[in-house]
């Protein structure tokens, strides 16, 4: 995934705040390019200031009088599609379409992806130039997206693949203490029987289910080297009390004899 | 996938253009309900505006004082974060959070996702409340995405889960006893933080970083309510012990609420 060889064409946008907005939408996710193919009003402060910290692309912007101007180097060109056309095109979806787009940077190809007006998209004549067309599959009950937010959707589809691997995949990666091994976990459990043994809530005599169920607690939460010692510390204060308290209501468990 | 039971919460909005956005963004994603933690503006005809065919959606919007009553019927709360903070938390990208929201309301569960202020997103404390955070794979360059750019990326992640047909098997899927609500959880915490300092293993004059590791260890674990009773009996025996010891080492905090 090659971000600098993917172009950002916005055809005819009549809003700059809309520019601005698609500005800022490329730069958190990482893409530059951006054309302008006969915008109404542009450059404009109200573009600049809706790119906000996204203004550089803004100037760098390449402004085109047509569409044959935009996309005349491009390899690969997808249009993107609100619904359905009399003449059936492959289309796909943002992230399908993404991972096509990726795969031609990959190999070198510069990518152009095509924006359409806000109250008309791109019109057919537009669209038969696409190699692909793209369709964000927004719901039947309201199809209409901003503009600015489908060129999110899209940027966003890329970065994803850019960064590939890049953030933990599991969400208990790059955690900032070691999870506790099954060995403290059991002195730890030990610790917990004989704490709740000490203030009444456990009786040895009849356990039933609690043991079993603080055991699914703390193993479905895998607890961190940290964690266990605050548990543990909370335990001794506990215990703490009920000697200050004149001892155990229930010993220790051992053979379960009602003490 | 069941969307009438995901909510998405904004903090403290300043701009309601954004609010607005938001709610068309949802819209166009199948998704409708939408709570306002204190706007700063609003209702208001930028909103309307900005929502254009979405402004049912803040006619029949949630407006509430303050995070808990915006959350406290949620089973599992998603706080969306721009970057690392102190204590790592449990963190994913869009596309598997969206996985993990999907399952859970496909157990009947209510979702809460959080979006923070323009300006500096969910405070630490916010960021506390949560089961899981999400963070947005922006590049570093420029991190930060417009608040409606971002509900849209989480909605869009959810709109591909509900066209999408099978869903991974969840790891909370026929669990036998319901998830505990946020506001039963807070009851936990303020009755964990009573017993704490009664034990005198917190100190209200120095907390540290105990309570936040706490409501991190459970939060990510999500309690059921069977677990939830279990822990709150323990509190409540330890507290007796204490009473029997001739009371508390240190009072109850006096913030937070009652247990």
């Amino acid at each position: 995934m090659r971000p600098e060889l993917i172009d950002i064409v916005l055809v005819n946008t009549s809003h700059p705040g809309n520019i601005g907005a698609v500005a800022r939408a490329m730069k958190n996710m990482g893409l530059s390019r951006l054309t302008l193919v006969a915008p109404r009003q542009f450059p404009d402060e109200v573009a600049t200031s809706r790119a906000t910290h996204a203004a550089d692309l803004l100037e760098t912007a390449r402004i085109v009088p047509d569409l044959d101007s935009a996309i005349d180097a491009a390899q690969f060109v997808v249009g993107t599609s609100a619904r359905g056309r009399r003449i059936p095109w492959p289309v796909q979806d943002p992230r399908r379409c993404a991972v096509r787009m990726a795969a031609a940077t990959d190999t070198g190809q510069r990518v152009a992806v095509l924006f359409g007006r806000e109250d008309r998209g791109l019109s057919n004549e537009e669209l038969n130039r696409c190699n692909l067309h793209l369709h964000i599959p927004s719901d039947e009950a309201y199809t209409s997206l901003n503009l600015a937010m489908a060129v999110q959707i899209v940027c966003y589809e890329l970065r994803m693949l850019a960064i590939g691997g890049a953030l933990p995949a599991a969400e208990t990666a790059e955690w900032d203490t070691p999870f506790s091994t099954q060995d403290n976990m059991e002195r730890f459990y030990a610790h917990l029987e004989e704490t709740l043994s000490a203030i009444g809530f456990l009786n040895p005599a009849a356990p039933r289910q609690l043991m079993p169920r603080l055991r699914r607690l703390f193993g479905r939460v895998r607890l961190d080297e940290m964690e266990l010692n605050i548990l543990r510390g909370m335990l001794t204060a506990t215990l703490e009390q009920v000697e200050r308290a004149g001892g155990p209501v229930f010993e220790k468990p051992r053979t379960g004899s009602e003490p």
